[in-house]
């Protein structure tokens, strides 16, 4: 134990756009006591992901929002220190939602259990955790991926998007990533294995994506929203799908973007070419959960997946960090250590 | 026979914006003689349907254009003249797609024979033809309805909107028409048996359908786009699902809406609600017809669907029809009684 305090991270101001750091404050409050069934659990890994920006407005969406003066929300690799539920003992290692803090107490049965032996184990927030786990269901439930399909998914070297894209390849599909600068596309390319992969800064983006996208699109996933979105919507081809998993170009947004109102050209592109669209969430598939680990961490063993971690030092260093996230300064799965993996 | 030439309409150009009957030219054409397998048709009832505008423009769709010069397409109700196809014989109703014209060949598979003793033959181009079956396969396959949900519809006492709302009760639904004018909502209360209809001229249209929708949309059939796709899309309940069929108020339009652009709008309701939208047309669902037959007309005779027609009489009145129909000028289901019905 590296405190006998318990620093916490609260939300204490609802951001008009872009967080500050001003929205949030840490504080220390005493280290609770677990009661019957409950476990005493140490946060290592925080993961950090851009829905958490969702849960800082006022608003309820699928989720409750973040309450002004409650610890940010967020899920975590924690270890067992204390123990009063039979299934844990002190030392294991465990998936919680336990959010912005260094410690927390959870009801035994809502611990799932992670063995280190699998992968390196912040990997249970990241590839083989939700985002991982968002990137498999949301592509094979809705994306419904066939050989010799196209598949274009932004924020492709991100938490999401990379295991998108690398899934698509293992289904046999031509996988197109887009990022946000060329040391990413590179990456995309050569380390994740991508067909291709384009700068959305570039200011001929539109045209690369067609011209990347010779016989259209057979699945977006729809990610990022923006200019992406836009750039996509004349390519996709006949009964093209798309999961819609989030949109980060608008979660700072304060007002809608300037117009026309596009809502037509989407709407005839939709109606004639039979696209589908469909919002999900990753806990619409929970019970998906053993296939998609059991799938995923032995494509991680064969070598095709990769992944790459951000790992930032320190959970004072949250709140910076999920502002740059919502900024795309992170390049691959962003998480804070909070305390030292003892793995 | 009413004369022995061949009365056609031919598109000679294509409209920019609302269609001018300009755009139509009416020429006589010898009446053509069948050859072997083939059927001389008369043409009795001919559908006039909103598609047809989007065939006017010069683009493909999920379909070719009319090439200028070309007869203007459409479904037919006929009778056969003469016939060099075993199935069928001389006095045969049949529905076929022969277009804008008094007579026409046609290769005898192509024909489906319709029995005059199920319903008044008009009906094969309407409730029991394309129309009823658009709304039977687009609200049973996408719209999934399910006792106790709200579905919403707008053109409700059109040919598709009156059916898909009807069908809706049948399923234990609550259904929600809109139409254009307070005559046509109170046949689609009265005789159609929605549990209301609003009239999207009203000023504050949008306010009354969250008042009428007070447990939000499960089911918004999408034939309209346009300030009711708009009043809808905040009443999105979670999982909802929207058939996307037409967007009759845009099929005119030059140019995008003004702004903002509310993309964005959109796509936040289907990510936090996980709706489905799909676009689709009625033939992706043809091994479905004789299913459709059986359950629509068992429904007619046990009083459970209703409709309306509005039958105007000439071929030559076909232009002017349609550019009324896309104003919604018809009430109930447009055809032209191209030459008397025998039956």
């Amino acid at each position: 134990m590296t405190t006998e305090l318990n620093r916490q991270i609260l939300l204490v101001a609802r951001p008009v756009g872009e967080p500050k750091e001003s929205d949030f404050d840490l504080v220390e409050k005493a280290i609770p006591v677990p009661g019957p069934n409950e476990v005493l659990c140490q946060t290592i890994y925080l993961s950090l992901d851009p829905y958490m920006r969702g849960r800082m407005n006022g608003v309820k969406t699928y989720a409750e929002p973040v309450p002004l003066g409650g610890i940010m929300e967020g899920g975590t690799v924690s270890r067992v220190l204390q123990s009063n539920y039979s299934g844990l003992k002190p030392g294991d290692i465990v998936v919680a939602r336990t959010g912005w803090q260094e410690y927390a107490i959870v009801p035994g049965p809502d611990l799932r259990k992670v063995d280190p032996a699998l992968a390196p184990i912040s990997t249970a927030v990241g590839v083989l955790g939700m985002p991982g786990m968002t990137a498999y269901t949301g592509l094979l439930n809705i994306g419904k991926p066939q050989a010799g399909e196209t598949l274009v998914v932004a924020a492709a070297s991100g938490a999401v998007g990379s295991i998108v894209g690398q899934i698509a390849k293992i289904m046999g599909c031509k996988a197109v990533g887009i990022a946000g600068s060329s040391e990413k596309c590179a990456y995309v390319i050569n380390e994740l294995g991508f067909d291709a992969c384009l700068n959305h800064q570039d200011a001929n983006f539109a045209e690369q994506l067609a011209d990347t996208c010779q016989n259209g699109i057979d699945i977006y996933y729809e990610n990022v929203g923006g200019k992406v979105w836009q750039a996509v919507i004349p390519l996709l081809n006949m009964f093209a799908r798309v999961p819609v998993c989030g949109m980060i170009s608008h979660y700072n947004a304060t007002s809608l973007p300037e117009g026309p109102n596009r809502i037509p050209e989407l709407m005839f592109r939709v109606l004639t070419h039979r696209v589908t669209l469909r919002g999900f969430i990753v806990r619409d598939y929970d019970d998906q959960l053993n296939e998609f680990l059991s799938e995923t961490s032995k494509w991680i063993k064969e070598g095709k997946i990769n992944y790459r971690e951000d790992i930032v030092d320190g959970l004072e260093k949250a709140p910076s960090s999920l502002i740059g996230l919502l900024k795309g300064n992170n390049f691959g799965k962003l998480s804070i250590r909070v305390s030292a993996d003892p793995t």
